[in-house]
């Protein structure tokens, strides 16, 4: 989904990732701004990389659950997501991660918290 | 976004609905599996309609924030999203709603919580 | 910190639990209403012991996260807390809880979604 | 319920607090920890000064939700909760906020992102 939304890496190093990506047509809501489903959907990628960053080699990242919060119309070119790591763990790892338009940073459209899990293996199941 | 994920009204009346969306491989994940972004952007819409079906005609919906747990994988080819309003309000309204596969309702794949506003005229900043 | 709150079970069952407790004057907000905190406290609670009665029985409980919806001022003398487990997991579980007044179980004051995590041994980090 | 915790005000100024707090025996979780209600209790209240401190003067604030996430074991003296506000609003302010031991501050135990709505006048139903 990540290549759908136009998601690319900015920068990134262990336990942070800068994510970008574009305003596409196809991701709208209603008044023609950026869906926050995208920006969602962005802000929960960051944070996965972010976590995976600081798992071992031979583990994925699910994640557990998350809670965003909209602050502004997403009304944007481009945008910028950035996540942190704020608690890792063996199991579970907590991240936040911040959407804002990337000529503007000052301005956070959007704020996630995120809990992932590390699976290792070919467990996938919660 | 709706029409890009394929998303459709299965039913709906005053303060639930019903939506349903396929699988599309432009919106998996690194297993395959639908990404948790459709299913939470399919979430937080089921809630705004459902929020938006007890508005004045003169309102908008914006989503204030939501909380999504995603409780097993996303592996379905077709998904029922059903949201229902647990507490209206002039400004705030607040739904909950559950995304499972059509053929098996009782595997809950995911359930947000969300916080849904009304917006009167051209207001539409938080 | 339950007997401080003098929250007590009511009715349980494997996935399920009833709580009650009264307002109490040590636990009130600037209205005089009962403290978010005070009901806050009980739902994660009995989130805790619904995802508990489903666990081995050397596991202990600890709460990840919980997100909370207060939807009704809590003017109640007494109130209902009643959680159920919607998805549990060897490793994780996800609950939901709903607090009302006992006599006016129709006007929830709160609910909540809350993950907990099943410790076993002695093994109490994250 | 500030003064039953025995919560007292650090350090404030607009759009930001610090509240710090002891552990006491009533405030207890079945390990001998402090109990995640009187934090999370703390960290609400915390969020709830910080945004009342950019409100009208004729303003009361109301928690409309929360969501935290437990990060370590609580098992300090004495915590400190600094919370600060991310998007003021007419209407709707988020905060977030983190406890930690007050001699340990880089070790968060607990964070909240809250949604706080002003109320003016004596309407204090959301």
């Amino acid at each position: 989904m990540m290549r759908t939304l136009g998601v690319n890496i900015s920068s990134l190093g262990p336990g942070w990732i800068d994510l970008e990506f574009d305003h596409h047509e196809d991701f709208t809501q209603q008044h023609g701004f950026t869906h926050a489903g995208a920006i969602a959907t962005a802000l929960d990628s960051a944070c996965g990389y972010a976590a995976f960053s600081l798992m071992p080699d031979n583990a994925a990242v699910l994640t557990v659950e998350y809670k965003i919060n909209l602050l502004r119309p997403a009304k944007a070119a481009r945008y910028l997501a950035s996540a942190i790591v704020i608690k890792p763990g063996r199991n579970l790892t907590v991240c936040t991660a911040t959407a804002s338009p990337t000529d503007n940073r000052d301005q956070a459209i959007a704020v996630i918290t995120a809990t992932l899990m590390t699976v290792v293996g070919r467990d996938i199941k919660h």
